[in-house]
Parts: structure tokens; C-alpha cells; sequence
């Protein structure tokens, strides 16, 4: 990555005559995106902190997540693929044989290079089991990213003695991400008790007037608990990656 | 009503001579509906049961709903008024001296006739004050309707330790009707702690994403902690209606 | 459950030496949910009054909903399993030989324990025989949890004659569930002519505009007829237990 | 309608010398729309049948909508104004001194011109009191396009046995207008109970999930007694010349 | 059916002994629907008319379907279903082997009984081919019902010429049904073109953001032509149903 | 297209006998649709200028579309189908064996007659993979209707840098169109950068919140870039032609 | 702006000493978006083209608006100003005694500087009177662009005839804009007809199921005739644009 | 707050003689809630770490919000109070003279006690003017809580350039909040390039098919950018609490 720095070591280079200007300029041309800096450049940004390629299955081919995960394991990178069939898994097992299946997450992980750096304490809690899958996709997704992370499932505010029952958890989590369905209504509760960033992922479980999400949804975006983020329904990956994005404060 | 034995003395009146053809004819014709019997008549049964008359006053004009209250009155039956504006209240109590309102919940009471039979325990929970007039309406109705009513408001799940404060309250009602907007979690906690009957209603307290009250609606229809029954949003007298139909099992 | 009298004992007992602090101290912290009181323990209610243990099939494998009945059949409790399809029926009858299913209304019981104690009478109402299904999930859950139910199939407004022919049952219930989709009209034609609670089950029934049962469950909810409680959409077994908790008001 | 035979005589009479080119010429540039012969050509079809010409208030000026009226009113046709508030009535009467207003219906009237035939029977049902505006609005356009008219309001089904008591009405009528806002049920009752045609209009009458009128729309578009036909909210004026559309198949 | 004069003859008939009390009785248990005398007996209205009998498949099992079939065969009434899949018809062709399918239109009819009276002139045009098993559905139960039908279909807006090329059609019809999906044009237009009751079917063709129809109803609900009714998306046999209340004003 | 002084000309040949009246008869017969002039009549446009008839398959069985292919093939007309399936293009390959098929964009091809004249240049922008079968149906349409087409895919603003690595290719276009799902956001970062006409489609890509495409749509009508023409969700055919009625505008 | 040639240019006097590193380095900074070449810089562009700056008064106070447009006064440039209420205007006409208002559109014009380019022609099409406001924004943006626009108001397909009327205009026009509300259907019915760009603008205008809208939004986004673009509801200003920067394709 | 800890010592009290059976039993009594430990008790939190309590005006009157605030104020907590008119501010003021007013923000904040610790860098960022008063309640918010916060305002994807001027903006920042309205892509774009925790606030800015903040609301969840969190539409506050909840992770 360019910094700044760097760009005016360039300009004394052309100065300097060590380096001619058309070089120079081929340079400078890829700088609108190669200079940014801060941008998430994932090939660099893997290689640096263990943080993995992600590929999206969902509207792919079979043929085509092959080929991106073989490309990507050439390098020394952690991949970590979501919505992936048992079919995909197996094609991209046929090329990658240190590649790990998940059928409750529906994820494969080919774990690679230097082990990312200790991360944060990231727990996922459910409000009942038809969550699981996504709630497996939120912790399989924060752990490839370097987190520390626990599960607490289950714990829905029909029974919400068995919340209470986990108070521990909830002490040592720096984030914490909330996955449930139908009414949503975990996350408000989870959002009054603790200080911590609550992250909450509605699930398109249920029937009738969930609508597939929609009603968790909203029950979420309007939690009487200030400080709840809502990621999209059923979206566990993008609930860790903000977690990730959070406890990597600390340690990158 | 008008039961089958009834039906059979008719006919035999009439064999008998007791009672002409047109006269038989006029009572027959009126039989689709005043004989069904358990109808809500509701003159019938305000005179039987200190039922009060109620008026909607939502799409009447004050004329509307004087003339209405006025008719009603000059029978010995209780009347309650709805979403009735201070200006319509001014309009009433200039007819009808004895009219009280309650500026919170917008209702106005005209107490007449015999006072209702002891009726049940009914609580009414709110989740913030915001949810006040809507509850205030349900409250009031089901007092009017002859039941005992306690408030307990403001324990929404954001602070959900005021909630287990007033459990006294909630072992002593036979209905619990809760009364929350935005994320409308507080019906799935009320109905995951209480086996008595929760009746929920939705209000449209709130902005953004509450859609005038849909998140709390949704919500509430998918509340996880079964045995919870959902009414219109902000339609407090429509819960406190299905409050006073189950409390009268145990005293009609 | 731990009373208020109890939790004076507790610490008499250890006032008085009898018991430990640290075995006192076992018992407190499970506190917050053992000793709530009120709570549906779901265990506990079951054996004190043949109340179900239930399993939402939806939303788990085969696998899953195999050893949780298993594993509640083990203990002497009523299992009701909802939403089972037949192959799942297979799946739990090759373990405990005692279920039961009804295709119809997706249902697997296992009947077991006490008795429940003489319920309440539920009328189950429909508006076409495509609403049987829904209809049926709640007939049987109001069964399993002790009720008298009859059953009053196919009479939506479309033939209105065909409602008034059945007076005789509406008189006899004391809570009234009415299942229909499409215009839901039915819940507001029994709604005015019973003073009994009715509780509105729209169906996905239908096709176009009734949107998976958006169109019920919008009409049931504006019922122009006070008194009507609403559970989301094809939720039989939630109307079934809010019927249960009225009719126990009775009994229990 | 100028047919093929017509056609080729115009021709021949160019051909022949009786038409002169562009006389000719005239009467074929109008055809694309003057010949289609059963187009509504507004001016037209009021002076051979009485029928108004009409102006939808909602969306223009005052001053737009009188010097429209005035136009109109100097030909000799009967004019009708809808959605007409009282400050428009005053200036448009200050021009036209005949113009009679309706304050509930909120319609301007201007007869004119021949009495319309004897037209058809049109009954408006109402459900409640706030539905009456948009019930006179189809009343008075049915008047107006010369329909005999009787209204039978407040008849909703919270109170079904109000309906039964008017069946004389309903036999009476060639079309049925029901006029309904929150469960729109009166249109699936009134379709069931009648082999007429029925024209459902549904109001924005009501609060929370009535949705401006959304319940009832969809209601009535999923009515289970075939033969009812929708118009859009509120739009009395719509239902009213669907029906005058049907009852002119007789007497025009 | 019960007229007011029968009534009176009947209890003439008590009163002179012609009748005793029970045999009366009899009767008039029956008469909350028997004696409404304006409602659609289907059975008896079948005999008189040649009217169908009228089974929806949808939501039915082939076992039901079959069953119901065979029970209106015995009668000598004629019988439709719509939304019957091929299976459902090959096992009513089993047992009713004069049953007769069209696979465009989803239907089954069997001819029974005299022969409908001559009925009225039913248009049913289509914008585009995909609209075609609606228009059919539309179509055959028209003509079941006694009216002549004729077709005019892939006419949309888009390719308006290809309209107005159908002039002498739209001359012909008393009734004009439009079947459109997508944008719903056609039904304005055609609206805006003639002069007879217009009723608009949307319908689910098209993808994207016709959302299931729901682009094409509200379309068809705010059509700037007035006298269009608008029924429930891809409902061809509740258009035809209002047509045919229509047509038989005059026939009957 | 007959202009009025054509129209007059015509008529003066009659007149003058020049053109006897069967021939005029003929010519002005076809004028309602025929002599519009500027209206798009197909097979006269296709010979005209290349271009291509198009079959939409969605919602036409197989037959049908073999069919229709075989018969626009006999002219010598290019012929598109659009939303093929394999299945199809198989059945079309057997009676036309220059059909091309492209799996991606589910296109059939059948290229005949004089080649189109040069046109534009359109370049189709995808934000991800997944938004590859929209995208090609937009190309491929283009490139039939004779423009030129550039592909820039995979450009999201998730890594917008890849997109400003592509000026050369913005500055190129006359037209872009952008293709995009789940927040759209990449139609009013174009639509920000460029001058020229942005067509944007959503696509139906996504999960969750997107609700088919909902998402991608409202966004892009939102779009704070104005110059953005929006078409239906993944309605790649449309951007095309709307694409090539701007480039033509220079060619034709 | 700089080009790839004044890059290197830069970089030859760096590197011959004409430009020292820091200065070299200053101007590089900013190049990520200085550079991008092609964007809309505002200014820059007015200047060259006679392009207006534009304001978008709604959402900012009367004292935003009057010192954005003093400022944007001060260079010498066109400024529009749009959804201007009439005291915004007054408030500016104080400062800008050259602004010139229209209560219509609503919006306020000071015109400045070179005159534009003579520039397209453009059509723009309402179907109603009440869809002026929104018409004359798409006028008055499109001319002070440099357009030719001419209007053709009140074609409503409901009278189809007034739009044949007018076929000259429509061979005029390089782009069309078709403002409609309630079906929307004149954006198919003029998209059907003319082969030039169909830009179609949704209104607010209606009531019911309109939606504010939404109606004739989505009945445009299926315009069953290709070809057409849509933009926001009530957006002129955005068709307006997207016109201009078709046009200016011919003249810039 | 009661530990596992000083639990143990109570009971040691009571074993030992040191409290009575009474005392304890008080004590334990209020432990469901006071002894959870980790909530939010808001009056303990805020006097150890200067959180300010908070009040949100809609929905109170005006009496309402000055008792709150004077209570609150006698305690020596930092107040602030969100969604407060100029006519509450005046009614605060008169009783708290300290109490400062943000009108654009529609903030009271009333300063108290201890400084808050040094907190986090908070950056919010807007996509334009419009979005002004939601930014400044999540900037005060965040102010008010302890954290640095800068502003970048006006820096939408329509002018994308104007973004990328602002990068040590960005750099600086722990925590990004991005307010945007209509298309709300702006979020995505952030998201693109940070690496931080983005939090993105959609607004009710707009018209049309923006639906009062829906559409920019479903673009953000969908963000194609991971880790963006979604606070409900307009709700600064929000979005700053969860600003707030991540920085503190660092500084408690």
C-alpha cells in the first residue's frame, strides 16, 4: 500500500532520475485504488493478519466456486466459503482435501497460512434451535477470523429463566451477537442487560406473519435497548465480520 | 330468545286460535334475528348486565355523537365513548351533566343504571409511557364493563428488572393485557412468564421502522411464548372487550 | 417452585446451622428462574396437570425431533409434536410405538401420565374444508391439554345459513376459535353473534391478494365485532393454547 | 361507429364526385378516435342521454375547477363535481347558481339539460356511520346518471341481524353497492346472500392495521361468495358507474 | 324457496288443521336459511337454471375432490372444478366418465341436466398469451353458466393497433372480461373504450416487480376509466361469476 | 406513415380515378393500426433495420415457443428468445439448426437477414457474479439489436476501486447500464460519475431484506445521482431496448 | 482536469526540475478525484455548458436556500432551484432580483451566464391535470438545460382519442416523458407507439390504492412495451436530467 | 450490585447471627434484578462513568418532560433529552437554566457531575444537508457520552469525490456512523473502505419511493459491504449509544 510517504519517495525517484517517468506513471495510474490505503485490499489484508477470502456460493455454480477456491488456496490464504451445499463440498473437496464441511452452517473453511493473531470474545445466542444454521454461520465466521468464540442457544424469551442461567457468558463477551427469528424479541431483551455492542441478526424462521424475516426484522431495528446494530435477515457472516470489525480494535 | 320450545308454543298458539295468522307472522319474520338469542343486543344487554352502549367516536362529528350519546342516555344504561376529542366532550357534558372524561384516553363515561355485577381481575401493562393513552382506554373500558383493573406501567424489556418487581400484580390477574409499540417484546416476555390469558396490544407509538405500529403487530403475532391473542393497533377497548369475555365466563 | 415462604426456610435453615452456605448458595443462584414462581416450567406443569410437553417439528431434522421425544417420552409426559410430516411420524413411531398421527392436522401424539383433569368446552370453527388442516392442529392441541372440543367445518359466510344452523353448539362453548382464510369475514360474523371469546386463526388459504393469509389476518384484526383475539397466521396450536388458558381459569 | 360499408361509401362518393376531397378529408381525420363509434365521447353521450359530464376536484385549484364547470355548464349537460370541498361549492356557486352541494358526500350537482330515462335500481349498503361519505358519493352519481337509488346504512355484521331485517331492499335492487372500511365483511356476506351483482367499495374508515383501507381492499378481493367485484378506496364514484354500466344495459 | 305468502300459508295451513305443529316446525327450523328466499341455494338454483355446482380443487385432496364430484353427479346438476391438476382429472374421469378437461384452463366440467337458458354476451380479451389460463378458466365458466363467449386475446397496449383491429367484438358484448398481468393497461384502456360494465382479472404472469399480480391489481384498482371492477388476481371463474350476474338481469 | 397530406393524395387519386375504391378500401382499412406510422410494427422494423423479433419464453410452453420460433424464422428475420430454458432451446434446435444458445443469459439466438447497421456503444456494468445472467440477457439483446457492448462485471462498490480502474471503458459508452442486486448502490455511484444516460436494473440477487430484488430497486429510484432510468427487476431485455432507442437516435 | 498527457507531463518536470517534490506531491493528493476527469464537477461543467447548478429546496431551511443560491449566484452560472414553496421564492427574489418563479412547478430559475447550446427536443406527456406540477418541473428543468420542450397535457388513456390527436408531436420528440399517476398505463400505451426513449414519471397523484404512488410506479416498471425508464415518484426533475443527458449525446 | 461474592457474605451475615432471617430476606427479594449486576442500572451507571440519563420527548407532553428532567436534575447526572420542540426546550429551561439547546438536533443536553472519562473518536459522516439533524443527534449523543466526534457532512456517492477528499477523516475514526437517506448507498461505500465498525442510520429524507426511509433502509441491510450495522430509520441516538457501547470496550 502506498502511504504518503512512500508516493513522495516515488516523486524523489523521478527526480533523482532512478526511476524514468513512464514507469513512474504506471505507477501512479492504479493509484486511485492502490493508494487509498485504508481500503479492505483482501489478498494483502489476509496475507498480513490471517483475516480469510470469503466467497459467497449463493448464485454461483458449482464450476465457478471451484475455481475461485482452488485460485485463492494457491495462495497461502484461509478461505472461508458460506451457503455452500453438500454438493459444493464435495466438488471443492475433490481439489482442496484439508477443506472442512459444516452442514449445520452450510460452511467450508480451508484453514491456511500463519494463525490469525488472538482476537476478541465474540458469543452467539439464539432464541431456539431452527436458529442454529445461521447462528453457525455467525460463529464458525468469527472464528475463522481469529475470535474467541462461545454459544449460548436456546435461550428465547419464552423461557427467559434460561437466559438468566448464563449470566457468566454474557460477563465475558465483548460482543455479542443475537440470532432469532419470529418475534425478536431476544434482542431487546439481551439489549437491556448488557453494555456491551449487541449485533442481532433476524432469522427467516417461523411462518405466517414473520413473512420470512421481515417481522424479526423490524421487531429488532425498533428495540426499545439503545445500542443494538441489526445486519440483514439470516446474514450470520455479516453479523461476525462486524464483530470482527469491532474486537480487531483491540488487538490489530 | 326464542328457543325450539317456544317455537313449538307459537305454532300450537296459533292451532289453538290463541294467537291470529298475522300476528304469528310478524313474530316469525323478526325471528332471523331476535330470536338468535345470544346475540349482543346491545340495549337488552346493557338493561340485563350494566353493559355499558359505547360509540366509536372516530369518522363522527360532534352533532354525530351528541345526538347519539343524548339517545342513549335517556335509557338507564351506561354509555362509554371512545376516541373522543376534548371539543366532543365539551359538545356532550353540555347535555349530559353527569358525563366524565379522561383526557388520556380520550374516553368519556356516562355511569347510569345498575351497577355492573363484580366482575374480574384484569391488569393492564404498558411497556413505556408513551403507551399510556392506549392503555388508559383499556383500563377504563373494562372498569366500565365491571371489572377490577390495576395499572402497571413503563416495565418494558429495556429495563426488564422492573418487570420481576410487580410479580404480585400478575399473580393476582385473571388477564393480562399488555399495551407496547416498537419491538413489541414485551407480550413474548409477559406471555413466556404467565400462564393466565395475555391479550396484546400493538401501538403505534414509535417512528421509522415501526410503520405506525406494524413492528410492534408483527412482533406480537409471532410472539414465540404461545397463548397470546393480538388485537387491532391502539385499539385498547377492543382488548379490554375480549378481557371482559373472558372474565364473564366466571361471573355471567 | 420455590415460594416466598420457602425462601424464608432457606435462610432459616441457615440461621440455624442446617444448611451450608455454599449448599445454600447453590440453591439461590438458580434463583432468578426456579423461584420466578409463576413461570411455565414446562416440565413441572406437565406432570401436575397432563399439560403437553410440545416440539415444534418446523425448522428441525428428523434426527432432532426424534431424541427430544425420546427423551420427553422418557419421563411419564403427554408429548404433542405440530407441523411432523408423515416421514418424520415414521421416524418417532419406530421409537415410542404409542404416537399417534393425524395426517390432517400434521399432529403426532403420545399419550401418557394422568389423565388431564375435565377442560373447558372449545368449539372449533371453520370457514371452507381447505381450512381443516389449521383447524384440526388446534382441535387436537386443545384436546391433548384436556379440553371438550366439537368441531363446526365449513361454514364461511359464502353460505351463511349453514352458521345459524349450528346454534346450538355456539351456546355450548365457552371459547370459540374460528379458522378461515381468504376474506376472514367469519371471525367478524361470529364475533357479533357471540358474547363468548372468540379467537381468529386466519389461513394461508387462498391465492392472489390473500398473500399467504395477509388478507385474514388484516380483516380479523379490523374486525368491526370487539372481543376478538388474533394469532399469526395457520397458528392453530397457539389459538389452542389460548383457549386452554381461558378454560383453565376454571379448573386449574 | 363508421363500419367498413360506410367507409367504402364515403369513398365512392369522393369517387363519384358527391364528396368533394376535403370534405372527405375532414370526416377521415377524425376517425382514429371521432369513429370508433362506442368510444365515451363525453359531450356526446351527455346531450343524447343525460348523462354528466364529470370533475374530479382533488388535485386542482378552485379557480381550475370553476372555470371548468363553467364551460361545462354552458352547454346544456348536467354536470357533476366530486371530492369537492365547501370553499370550492361557494365559488363555483357564486358562478353557477344552481349548483346544489352535498356536504357528507362533498359532490357539486348542476342539473341540466333532458331528464335522464328511468334508469335502474341501485341499492348503497353502509357497514357504519363513517362509511357514509363515500356511500352518498355513489348514491348521488347513481342519481345523477338517472338510477333509482335507496340506501340501507349501518348494517355491518358486528350486528348481522340488522341485514336480515331488510331483505325487501336487496330483493328489490338490480345492483348492490356495500360500502365498507376495517374487515370489509359485509361484502362477502352480502355476496353470499344475493344472485345480483355486487359492487364493493372499501373505505379508509378505521385505525392501525385497517391501513388506510388495505383490510378491507384486500377483504373484498378475497371475498368467498363469488360475484363481487372491487373498486379502489374510497371511490364511491367508481362503484357508482359500474353500476350505472350495468343497470343501462336495460333501459339504453 | 319460502316466500312471505308461503309463510303465511303455512300457518294458515296450523291454524286450520291442514298442518300439525310438529310437520310445521319441521319447516320452520329450517328457515333461517332455507326461508331467505334471495340466497344462492346452489342445489335448487342448479335444478331451475342449468347453473353449475362449483368445486375449487385448490387446497382439496384428489380423495375429496372425487368424492365431492361423484355426490354432485348424482344429482343431475352440471358440475365445474377449477384448479384441477391432470391427476385430479384422471381420477374423476374414473368415476364420472363424461367429465371433460381443458388443460389450458385447469377445469373439469360435467354436462348434466337441461341445457342452460340462452345467456348473455361475454367478451374475455387478454394482453398477452401467458394471460391465457386465466381468460380460460373465465371463459368455460361463462359459458357453463348459459352465456355465449367469445375471445379476443394478445391484444395488450403494447401493440394497441392490434385492439382496435377487435371493434365489432366489444360492439357484441354485454359484458366485457380483460385479462392482464404485468402493467394492467388493457383494462383502462378498454375501459376508457366502451361503454358496458368492464371487469378487470389480474393476473400473477410476469416477474420482478409485478410482485405476483400485485403490480397489475393496483393497476387495474386505480383505473383512470371509471366502471371497471376489479376481482382477485388470477380469479377467471369469480370474473366470469360477476359477469354472469350480470348477463342474467335479463335472461332470468 | 400516411401523412395528412398523403391522406389527401389518396383521396384525390380516387377522385380522379387514378385508384379505384376496393384499393383505397384496403389501404385505409389497415389506417387505425397500420398507418400510425411511428408505432413499432414488428416484422416491417425487423426488415428495416435488422432489427431482431423477440419471444419472451416465461409463461409459454415449449410448443408454443417452437412454434412461434419456426414461423418468425420463415421470414427472414433475426429472432431473439429471452428466458429459455435448455430444455427449449433444445426443441428450437431441432427446427432451427442456426439457433445460438447462451446458458448464462438463457437467450436463444437465431441470426438471419442483412446484418444491422452499425450502432452504439453500450456497456453493461455488474456489481457482482451474481448478476451475470441479467447482465448477459442486456448484452446480448444489445448486441443483436446491432450496438456494440462492453462487459465491466464484478465492480460492486464493496471494492469500488475496481471500478475506477475502468474509466477508459465509462468513457467509451454512450449508454451504461448497470446491473446490480441486494443495496444497488453501484447504479448512483455510476450515475454520480458519468454524464451519460445510466439505465440501472435491479436483479432479483440477494437474501433476506433484498426481498427479491425490492431492495436493489427502490434504491436505485432513489438514487441521489440523478440521469438514472430504472427498469424491472432483472428485466435485462428492457434496459437493452431502452438502451438501443437512445442509440439509435444517432444511427437511424 | 487532468489528463494521462499532463500526468506524465507533470512527472517530466519533476524530473527535469521544473517541479519541485512538494509541489509534485500537493498536487497528487488530490488526484483520486480531480482527476477522475469525466465526473460531473459541478462548476466546471456550468461554466463550459451552461448547465444549471441545481438546488433542492426541500429538506433545507429558507436561509440555506437563500446563501446556496447567493453564492451559486456570485459565479456567473444558471441556478434552479426546485420544490420552492412561494415564501422560499420571495425570500430569494430579496437577493436575486432576477429569479423568476413558477407556482406550478415550483420552481425558481435565474437564468445567467452564456446561453446553453441549442439542445434536444423533448416531449413531455401527462395523462391528468393534476399531474401538471410534476410536468412543468420536467418542462422548465429540460429548457433551462437548452431543450426544446413542448407539452401535451391531459391524454389519459381513459381518452385514448386525445392521444391519437396528437401524433405530430410525438415524431418530434428525441425523448419522450410520460407523467401519469393512478394506473399509469399512458407510459405502456405511449411506449407501445413510439420508438424514441419513453422516460416515465410516476405521480402522487390519487388517492386509495395509489398509495401515493406506488401504483403507477410499479405499472410502469412492468410496462408490458420495452423501452421505457423510470424514475422516482414525482421526480420531473429526474427525467428531466436523464432526458438532457440523452439529448446532449447529439450536441455536446 | 450484588456479586457472587457479597451473595456468599449475606448468607455468612445470616449463619453467623450478623442479619436477621427478615433483613436477608428483603435483601434477596429485590436480588432478580438488582442483583443481575451486569445491567444497565441507568442512575448507578451514570454517576460512576457521567452516561448521561435519557430522555425521548416524543410521546410525552411537555409537563411530562420537565418533571422527568427536574428529578433527574436533582440528582447530579448529566440529562439529555432527544426529539425535544423549542416550546419543550423553553419549558426545561425555565426550571433547569443550565439546560442548552440544539435546534437542529432537537437536543436539550443538561451537563452534570464528572467529566466523563476520555472516550472513543466517533466519525459521522452525511450524504447530504437533509440528513443534518439526525447526524447532530448522533454527534451530541455521542459528545455527550464522552467521545471525540468529528463531522463529515455532504459527502454523497453523487459526488463521490468529495468523499475520498476526507480520508484522515476516516483514518482517525474508531467508530463510523454514515446517515443517509433515499438511496442510502453511501453506507456501502464507507463500508467499502474502512476497515472500523460502520454504523449506518437510514433517514426519512426524501419523497416518492424513498417511503419515509424504506428504501434507504433495505439498501444498508443489504450492504454489500460486511460489517455494517443497521440502527432503525432516523435514529441518531441509537446509532450513537452503539457508537458508544464499541469505544467504551476500550476506556471502561
Amino acid at each position: 500500500m502506498m502511504s504518503s510517504d512512500e508516493l513522495r519517495q516515488l516523486l524523489i525517484n523521478v527526480n533523482e532520475g532512478r526511476l524514468d517517468v513512464d514507469a513512474a506513471l504506471d505507477k501512479l495510474k492504479t493509484l486511485p485504488y492502490e493508494d487509498i490505503g485504508f481500503a479492505k485490499l483482501d489478498h494483502h489484508r489476509a496475507l498480513r493478519k490471517g483475516f480469510p477470502e470469503v466467497v459467497l456460493c449463493q448464485g454461483k455454480t458449482t464450476e465457478q466456486i471451484v475455481e475461485i477456491m482452488k485460485k485463492l488456496g494457491q495462495s497461502n490464504n484461509t478461505v472461508l466459503a458460506t451457503r455452500a451445499g453438500r454438493e459444493v463440498f464435495a466438488a471443492v473437496r475433490a481439489e482442496l482435501n484439508d477443506a472442512v464441511y459444516s452442514e449445520l452452517a452450510r460452511t467450508i473453511v480451508v484453514q491456511r497460512g500463519r494463525q490469525p493473531v488472538p482476537g476478541g470474545n465474540v458469543l452467539v445466542v439464539t432464541a431456539g434451535t431452527a436458529d442454529l444454521p445461521v447462528a453457525e454461520e455467525a460463529a464458525i465466521t468469527a472464528e475463522v477470523m481469529g475470535n474467541q468464540v462461545r454459544r449460548c442457544y436456546d435461550v428465547g424469551v419464552a423461557g427467559i429463566h434460561r437466559l438468566f442461567d448464563k449470566l457468566d457468558m454474557f460477563k465475558w463477551a465483548q460482543v455479542v451477537i443475537v440470532v432469532a427469528g419470529m418475534d425478536g424479541a431476544l434482542a431487546s431483551v439481551v439489549g437491556g442487560l448488557v453494555e456491551q455492542p449487541v449485533i442481532a441478526v433476524p432469522t427467516s424462521m417461523g411462518y405466517g406473519a414473520s413473512f420470512q424475516g421481515l417481522s424479526a426484522l423490524l421487531s429488532m431495528l425498533n428495540s426499545c435497548a439503545p445500542g443494538v446494530g441489526v445486519v440483514n435477515i439470516d446474514n450470520g457472516f455479516g453479523a461476525a465480520t462486524l464483530a470482527n470489525a469491532i474486537t480487531r480494535l483491540f488487538y490489530h
